[in-house]
C-alpha cells in the first residue's frame, strides 16, 4: 500500500451528517428512529441511499429480497467485490445508529476513495440488507438469511406483519422487489461496521472491537403447570403455585450464567402469568429462555445444566415443567484473513482495540457461512441500543469507519 | 325448643333442585355459571328468586343498592328479623354454588318452616346481596359494604363496568333500583351459609365449618425498576434485571408465609414484565402482593418482615423497589352467640364440625361490623371455586342447610 493510501482518512463530519440526514426519515418521539422494514419511511431512506450511491457513480442492483447492492468498479473488475454494509431499518423505538452506521460507513469509504481517486483492484460494494430487525417481519436477519441459504425464499416472502401484509407484497408496495435472485449476487468478502450495543468497549475505554465471531444462541419456551386456587382459602402447604416455581427457575438460570461468567448468558425476557388475578394463585406460567455462549460445547453444557435443574425443581415443587426448544443459532467464527485485516487497520491507525465476540445477531453472522466475513464494533453510550436514546460519539464512528476503509483496501487491493 | 322442632329437617332434594334451576340461567361453557351482577341473567335469577319467595308468602323489599330482602313474619313481629343469605351473581367462569347456595339454603329454611307450620318469634328474612363477586363492578362485596357503612353509596353508584355503564344505571336497567335506602333495613342477626372454597374441610373429612371470623387482608403493588438491555450484549455482572429481583421477592414472600404457617398466607397473583421481549433484559416488573392473617398483629408482622426483606433485596440487587399499599381489610370476629348457635346446631345434628376462619371475603365479613353475624361452611370438591368445575355434594349442602335452620331457630326463637 503506497504512502498516500496509508494516510488516507474518511471524512467524519460527512459521515455524521449522512447519519443525521437518514435519521430525519421516520424520526422517533424521543430523538431516535422508527423506520420499520419496507414501510414508506424505509422506502424514503432507501431512495436517499440509492441516490447518494448513484452520485458516487455506483451501479445499483436489487435482489428479490430487496437487498440493495451499490457497486464501485475495480481495476480488475472480474474479481469478486469486497463488500461492506448493514441495514437501514430500525426497531419501532430504535436508535439512529444500529445498522445505519454500517451502511453509511461503507458509503463514506466509497466517497473517500472517489474524492482521492483511489482505484481498488477488486470492485467495492455497499449493501443494505432488508428487515434485519425482525420488528415488522419475523424472524430477524431474514434477507441475509435467505442470501446465506439459511431460510427458504418462499418462506421469507410469505411472512406477514401484524396487519397480514406479506413481505413479498411489502417489497412490491415500496418498489424494492428486484430481479436478481437473492444469493446469486456473489461477493468476495463482507465487512460490517456496527455499534457494539453493549458496555464492553466503553468500560474498557477501547475504541475498536475486532469481532472474531458471533456467540451461539438457544431459545426455549417453558410452561410451568400448577393449580389455580383462591389466595385466601388455600393453605400454603396445599398450593401448587406456578409463579413460585417459575421464580425459582428465573433465579436458577441467572445463577447458572453467573457461575459460568464471562462467557455464559441467560435471560428470561417474557413471562406471562395465568389467570393473572390478584387473589388467585397462578395455575400456569409461560416464559422465554435465551441462553448464549461463544462455544458450541459451552452452550450445550448450559442447556444440560438447565435441564437437570428443571427436573429437580419439578420434582421438588410437584409441578409439571415443559421445556420447548424454539430456535438454535450455533456460534459462528469469522474469517481469519478478514479479522486480520481489521486488526492491522486498527494497529496502523493507532487505535485502542480488543478482540471480542458479537453478543447480538447481525447480518454478518448469517452471511459468514458462505463468504469471508468480519465485523468492526465501535462503543455506544452506556451500551444502550434498541432504544431511542442510543448514541455513539462522532469520533468513535469516524475511527471505526477508518478501520473499515483500511481493512477493505487491504482485502480489495489498491492499484497504485 | 320442642321435640318436633328438634327433629325438623330441610328437604335436601328440593334445595338441590333450586340450585340447579338457578344454574340454568346464565350457564357457563363448562358446566358452571356465568351470571355477572346486574346483567339480564342476574335479572332473570333475581326474578325467579323473588317469585319463589312470594310463593312462600314472603313480602319482598329492595333497597337502593339492589339488595333483596324477603320477609317471613314472626309472632313477635316488631323484633328485628333474623336473616340469612348470600349472593346470586357469579364470576365470569364461576361455579353453581358460590353464593347461590347461601341464598337458596335460606329459602329452603323458609320453605321448611312453612310446610311444617313452624312459627318463629322474630321474623325470618332472606337476603340476596348485589355484586358480591366484583367481577363486573369493583370492588367486590360493594352492596354489603354500603349496607355496613364501609363504602359511600355515591361512590358505589358511580362504579363503572368495562363498557362504562355505572352500577346505578345497571340497577335501573334491570329494574332493581329499590326505594329503601341501603343500610336502613335493620336486622337482628345475619347467617351466611357458603361452600368453603378451600380444601380444609374435605381434607379433614369434616362436614361443617363453624366460621368464627374472617382473616385480615393487605394488598400491595410492587414495582421493581432495573434497566432494559440486550440479552446478547450485556455481561451478567452489568445487568439490572428487574425480573431476577422480582423472582427473588416472589420466593421471599412464599418462604415468609410458609415460615408463619398455618396462619400466614402470601400470594403474587399478577405479574407483568416490561418490555416483554425475548431478547431484552426486563427493565421493569410490576406485580401484586396479597398478604393474609387472622390476627391484626400477625398481619402487621408479615408486612414489616416483607418491608425489611424488600429493603435488603433492593440494596443487594442495586434496584429501586417501590411498594404501594392498595387495600387493607382488617380481620373480623363473628358474634359469639351466633357462632354458638351454629356450633349447637352442628352438635345436635351429630355432624363432624370444626371451628375455622374464612379465608375469602364474604358479605357476612362486611355486615358483621354492624350486627351479630356468623357463617357456616360446607366442603367443596378439591377446594375448587371461582371455576366452572366447582362442586359440592348434595348431602353436604343439606347438612349445612340443616345447621342454618337450627341456628336461625335458636336465635329467632320458636313460638311453641
Amino acid at each position: 500500500m503506497g504512502k498516500s493510501v496509508q494516510h488516507l482518512r474518511i471524512n467524519g463530519d460527512r459521515l455524521w451528517k449522512s447519519i443525521m440526514d437518514i435519521a430525519e426519515i421516520g424520526p422517533g418521539q424521543h430523538g431516535g428512529s422508527s423506520r420499520l422494514a419496507l414501510t414508506e419511511e424505509d422506502r424514503q431512506a432507501r431512495d436517499l441511499f440509492v441516490k447518494w450511491c448513484k452520485n458516487e457513480a455506483c451501479s445499483v442492483s436489487i435482489d428479490d429480497m430487496g437487498n440493495i447492492f451499490a457497486r464501485r468498479p475495480g481495476t480488475e473488475d472480474t474479481k469478486l467485490p469486497i463488500c461492506a454494509g448493514s441495514h437501514l431499518d430500525t426497531q419501532p423505538h430504535g436508535g439512529r445508529f444500529d445498522g445505519i452506521y454500517g451502511v453509511l460507513a461503507a458509503l463514506e469509504v466509497v466517497r473517500t476513495l472517489n474524492e482521492n481517486s483511489i482505484r481498488t483492484r477488486a470492485p467495492i460494494e455497499i449493501v443494505d440488507w432488508t428487515n434485519e430487525e425482525g420488528s415488522r417481519f419475523a424472524p430477524a436477519m431474514i434477507a441475509s438469511g435467505v442470501y446465506a441459504g439459511l431460510f427458504d425464499k418462499q418462506y421469507a416472502w410469505a411472512q406477514e406483519d401484524v396487519k397480514g401484509i406479506t413481505l413479498l407484497d411489502a417489497l412490491r408496495d415500496i418498489g424494492y422487489l428486484g430481479q436478481e435472485p437473492c444469493g446469486a449476487h456473489s461477493l468476495g468478502a463482507l465487512f460490517e461496521a456496527h455499534i457494539e450495543q453493549g458496555p464492553v468497549l466503553e468500560e474498557a475505554e477501547d475504541q475498536i472491537g475486532i469481532v472474531t465471531g458471533g456467540q451461539g444462541v438457544k431459545w426455549f419456551d417453558i410452561t410451568v403447570s400448577g393449580q389455580d386456587s383462591h389466595s385466601g382459602t388455600t393453605p400454603m402447604p396445599n398450593r401448587k403455585d406456578a409463579l413460585v416455581a417459575a421464580s425459582e427457575i428465573v433465579g436458577m438460570l441467572n445463577r447458572l450464567a453467573l457461575d459460568n461468567s464471562p462467557h455464559a448468558l441467560a435471560t428470561v425476557g417474557c413471562l406471562n402469568v395465568s389467570p393473572g388475578s390478584r387473589n388467585t394463585i397462578p395455575g400456569s406460567v409461560h416464559f422465554s429462555v435465551d441462553l448464549r455462549h461463544p462455544e458450541d460445547e459451552g452452550l450445550n453444557r448450559l442447556e444440560q445444566a438447565m435441564k437437570k435443574n428443571l427436573h429437580d425443581i419439578s420434582e421438588r415443587q410437584g409441578m409439571d415443567i415443559h421445556l420447548e426448544p424454539i430456535w438454535h443459532n450455533p456460534p459462528v467464527k469469522f474469517d481469519p484473513d478478514c479479522i486480520d485485516a481489521v486488526r492491522e487497520a486498527s494497529d496502523r491507525l493507532g487505535l485502542r482495540a480488543r478482540k471480542m465476540i458479537s453478543g447480538a445477531g447481525h447480518d454478518a453472522c448469517q452471511v459468514c457461512r458462505v463468504m469471508p466475513t468480519a465485523m468492526i464494533f465501535v462503543p455506544c453510550l452506556d451500551g444502550l441500543s434498541h432504544n431511542e436514546a442510543e448514541y455513539a460519539k462522532p469520533e468513535d464512528l469516524a475511527a471505526g469507519c477508518n478501520v473499515l476503509l483500511h481493512a477493505m483496501l487491504k482485502v480489495a487491493g489498491v492499484d497504485t
